[in-house]
């Protein structure tokens, strides 16, 4: 049997065993059909509205191109010679297609509300006999979803299987950023992928690249410390998570203060408000069944349920600046100015620092070295990538991404239409230059 | 003012008015965000996952380009020379971002089971006091809306202005070719919309094209009825309309009978189930909300809602055959198999014809001549496409388009797995052979 | 050992056998670098410069891929089961390779001047001792060379493999429309080559595609039929082909003639002048050559000579127009008015009929049937592709193309130069209309 | 009037004046369709062969964009304002459009090996009165060709106009990067044109980017730095620019030394060889005319000039390694070895360091400010590019590119072929390590 999927990335995503096909067709991943891969980012890319089916499968063909080429070119021959046994194919297939099963709706804003883990739910989702995925799994052998979830979870023996699905270039960080520039219409994340799979190669401690396909790796680091800064970190995104955030936070508010007529009656969230969800309950939610009750709420008697809700469904963002260490200090002032303005400081203002490691060769604490990306000499000895790339070297283990404060876009209006709040509103402004807070008196 | 918006297809979407601004940030137009363009067709091209919302912004950004164009090459100079008047850029801007406003979900499945009409309840949002959009609109001049209504509903008087919003070739078709084409990952709906805006110009009684494009012309023609065949008419994709419609028709039928345990409480539903609703019950339907309450069914005491429910959201397609005129009169034979099967033939048996006509000169009745394609020579004179194009000629006034059998996978199951319905399997294969219905006796 | 070569139609051209890396350099196949795959199209269409060499590695990669694909899902097992024999696998590449090695610089016109034969000359350096083509390919098997021209020839007696070079849907054509495509700039070669390649396979009679695919093959046949009539069979560039013919054919002249100070001492071109060469003299020319002898030659003491070659080398092509029959018999006014005007009729106007059997089922004389595509079921049994689409049928067996008459641009200058020519100008002016001769009694 | 050229990289280039349009049709300009853009990178991505002629296009296209983007929104209003006026848009396009029209065939080893200079030849080629391009631009005034050889040599007052053709991010290189990348088929060199005009605007001191499209700008800088190390310095391509530097020595030195049947008569050449040439003479040569040259010479008597004309014209490149500051001193102990294996070292040696300075805003000498990139905050105030981007910093003012030591492939024949040389390889061989130059001794 061979099947194929059309796939705007790919292709094509060929289908080989009979295993995958039935994976596919399961219930918990064609939820995942429902549930967008970049949560709110279409709100400022229209066009990225592709879910993590797409990503999914786009990772599992990935990793079945890079099992191909090291079938190919690098099989097995003795025992530990570093070099690639096929029967290890399947089970990177399956962790591939499957790393993602365990994600909800809005993910990172839904687990921090609900104290949801998709890490946890994903090997939940594999090893509980009472899921389709698993019941397909077992086909392979009774320990095969312990297996595949080991791959996940990062514990697997054979280090060049968890490295395909996960390591600083893997299958999911390459195909996400190729999916995530095709959908935006941004080319920030495009980068060589045939070529960086030509370099590619088993070897003992895992997966390495040829060094001389050091540039086509070093422009994969450049592209995704784009994609971060231009796409996936971008301010407009960022503040309607901060409202979908707030108005998850007053749903849980009300509800555990009684306040039930004002956020009716959400069957299916209930068991997350109540704190207590079982894996059925957790993979009946999907992007619209959240996206259906904020439309309920939008009705709420609570103004603000009722105000956050056409907030987040109209897309109204709240406005945000950049602050330093040397500003934050001024962060009090303007929350206070924005409660004078007559709004609520906890659902109305936030920080928001979202950071990422564009490339990290040095774990914090200092004591062990973090997952490097290794380049092989035409005499097999390695060298690390930041020490032959000033590119990568100059992004290596430093924080990228900056913080913000948000606020109501009412802040800003103009002293052209005089208000009630036009004097509060000036004030506030002083506050700000050039996109970031600034001391109204070195101003 | 000058914003723009990211797109895939055309890079950027210039908004140059704030009247735009504001229609797109209401609340009605960003609800298309949660309605997809292409219904289920997903189910078979899983990249086609875009919404309403980006076709829409597409098309107006098509339809700016054109009034450019027609601004810059062919300005009116005269009362009636047939030439373009910019005065009416911003009535046909408006119509071609809000020509899909009035759609819901599932949009034309949804209204043949509920008799909801999309065309009627976009002039209605257009019209109707109570909208946002008719707000902004009304910003513009009290008659205003009205007049954007009548270029949908094409009894504006200036016919280039419809023409381009509703004709053969206009920016309606012009985007969702090319944006289908993009978010499947085929290439058939492709064609050379730069060329085509080049070789467009006005004319008195409408939009005509120089014949030294007629090739880009003919090509957009034979992409448009290559979409039809490979992507709008895939075979299940159908089949997913078959199971949606019946799903729904299946839950009218049970709250028709008084089963309202059966389909639980389906808030947002209930209107329509009732038969009564508003335009504000309309706006809060999506995607989401139906698929709700299809989450909700799959616990349903009622097998057929339940079972269809499942089908529906977990991706189990029915199968289907193509059948003759000759063959039409197997069918009854064949659903008395399905239901001798243990199938409600009701609920798990179709027949759908899907027909396009790919470029019609002729209206069926004769009477008088349909929207065509004229192409103007150097010298003014016009001759319309079909009558130049061998290619065009070719598929012009006839229906493409496949009758097909819809019926449970199930039915073809082989022999090895021996079963109580195996002789009625049997007995149904007897009747297929290539894809297609035929008679057993000639078989 | 395998080597890339990185390609913008295919991403890379994979070389797994060191008799290709070989093949690859040769003299030979090296200097196809220096001829331009399409001649005088790059006038029109000016991205358009690519050459031979790149084309030749692209019907190779093609090859290989469709003998991947072949080997994968179609291997032989018994002798005469219609299925794919890989050891048929390197003939195959080294004819797709070669197959235009025979090719000179600005082929079709080179011929037709000085009586070459690119197909008899692809044959003679293949098999001569004295090409490096040959000797590589001797290394392979004393018969080889003889081998991989019989497949070039089309006698090679699997036709498999003759198919895949030389069909109606072959290697060489697939990589042309699409690389012709993507040169020029125009979308209107591209095809779906990876689903082609998927419903490819092998039968006793040659190549046959399964009819799933059958959308995608009409889809390459209505491609190609609009490449010919939008780029290969363009006016302009016919013009210079035209231009080109008659300089070459006043060198001939002026050799015949003993006027060797006016055409020089162009070395390379000698022994065609002399109409003697060798293989050897043939291997020497290119684009590159011919243009030397062009530039010296617009220094020459012969007006025409002179006066071509800078027309053809500073792009100053001929105008022309269509003309029916009907109105081919006014073509001998039109010529006298011409020379009325002052130039000499044989070099300064043509006619040109290039014509195009876009897809062709039977062939002229209705003896027997030519080369045509043949789609299965999935009972085996075979349809020809024109029995089945509407679109190939409208072209089938018609050829395309338009007799054009060509005429210098200067007879089309308006009368508000006065001049001493003005008059017959604009006696001439009254045949033309619309881009076409008319007759102008009736005009 | 307003034509169009088809063209891959901008879709089409828009010609909106007479003089533009027939500036391209004069025999300068046609000219560099016979001169490769990129010189001998094709022999190493055989994609890129694309001309001269259709870069400058691009680069003119790219020019017309930006003043209609400022035109349309920061156009004068008062003198000295900083914005654009209008009245500079036609000086700009055409030396957007001429700015490589003094290049001649392999431009940089024939200007090293002749003398010539291709910025004073283009100076000399737009104000002689001989030439068609200089009869078209003095159609528009007296002056003109001066004013537009000014803006080539930056010395025209606007600073505006000169950055638009020549500054760190200038047209030229936007159109170069964008083309080279579609033609060699790789995408190193791919950046957001659209977003880079988006930001672009005018201001007294030249052009600026608002600071929101700093990752805009940061990307094509990025761009560049990699194109220079995949493509431009690829060291294949100068391996082959290295033998054509010594075919061309080796011919005059035969030339300076009488051996004039060594190397024939090679009319066109001659001027150059006699050190004494015209405009015209420069305008007759192109790649073709030297490739004829070459071919003639592959008979030379002369063996070096034999050898070397056969290696370049047949793609038979010299290897070459790395070397370092430490290992320089190593090179003369290769180079005599290389000797000893019977090759001239003078001309089959070679050392050869392409350097790229990628973003400089030092010049070497320190005194004064190179061409810098600066980025415009809302309130109107500058930063420096590199100041605010971390990848920019660090390679701002940096050498990029190696030094490499070129020798005959032959000196890594391995050992299994034993011949009369093997002793010598192998000493040789003792002084490579991973593709550089080390010390045999530490080896």
């Amino acid at each position: 049997m061979e099947k194929v999927l059309r796939d705007p990335i790919h292709s094509y995503i060929y289908i080989q065993h009979q295993v995958i096909l039935d994976l596919i067709n399961t219930r918990e991943f064609q939820r995942l059909r429902r549930i967008r891969q970049l949560g709110t980012s279409n709100i400022t890319f229209h066009g990225a509205e592709h879910s993590r089916f797409t990503h999914s499968v786009g990772v599992y063909e990935i990793t079945r191109q890079i099992c191909d080429i090291f079938q190919r070119n690098y099989p097995t021959k003795t025992v530990n010679d570093g070099l690639w046994d096929d029967k290890e194919r399947l089970v990177a297939l399956c962790a591939a297609l499957l790393h993602d099963i365990g994600h909800g709706p809005y993910s990172h804003t839904f687990e921090h509300i609900f104290h949801t883990d998709h890490e946890n739910l994903t090997v939940q989702i594999l090893t509980s006999p009472e899921t389709e995925v698993n019941q397909v799994l077992r086909r392979v052998g009774a320990d095969f979803p312990q297996k595949v979830a080991s791959v996940i979870q990062k514990t697997y023996p054979n280090p060049q299987v968890v490295q395909m699905i996960s390591s600083q270039i893997d299958a999911d960080r390459m195909d996400y950023l190729l999916r995530d520039s095709y959908y935006t219409g941004t080319n920030y994340g495009t980068f060589d992928l045939k070529r960086i799979l030509r370099v590619m190669r088993p070897y003992k401690n895992g997966i390495t690249f040829h060094i001389s396909g050091m540039h086509a790796v070093e422009d994969y680091i450049v592209s995704r410390f784009q994609m971060y800064q231009q796409v996936y970190f971008h301010p407009v995104s960022r503040s309607m998570e901060v409202i979908l955030s707030h108005l998850l936070k007053r749903a849980r508010f009300l509800y555990d203060h009684h306040e039930q007529e004002a956020i009716g009656n959400p069957v299916l969230l209930l068991p997350f408000l109540k704190k207590s969800f079982t894996i059925a309950d957790y993979l009946k939610l999907d992007d619209g069944v959240l996206n259906t009750y904020f439309i309920q709420w939008c009705d709420s008697s609570d103004q603000i349920l009722n105000d956050l809700a056409k907030r987040f469904l109209n897309r109204k963002p709240l406005k945000s600046v950049s602050y330093s260490a040397q500003t934050k200090k001024l962060l009090p002032k303007l929350r206070k100015l924005v409660s004078e303005a007559g709004y609520n400081e906890e659902y109305y203002t936030a920080t928001n620092n979202s950071y990422d490691l564009p490339y990290d060769t040095i774990v914090p604490d200092g004591q062990k070295k973090a997952d490097q990306i290794e380049l092989m000499r035409d005499d097999g000895s390695l060298v690390e990538l930041s020490a032959v790339s000033r590119l990568v070297n100059s992004i290596t283990g430093k924080f990228s991404g900056d913080e913000r404060f948000f606020f109501p876009k009412e802040m800003l209006s103009s002293n052209e239409e005089p208000e009630v709040f036009t004097p509060i509103y000036q004030k506030f402004q002083k506050y700000l230059k050039n996109r970031w807070v600034v001391d109204p008196k070195n101003n």
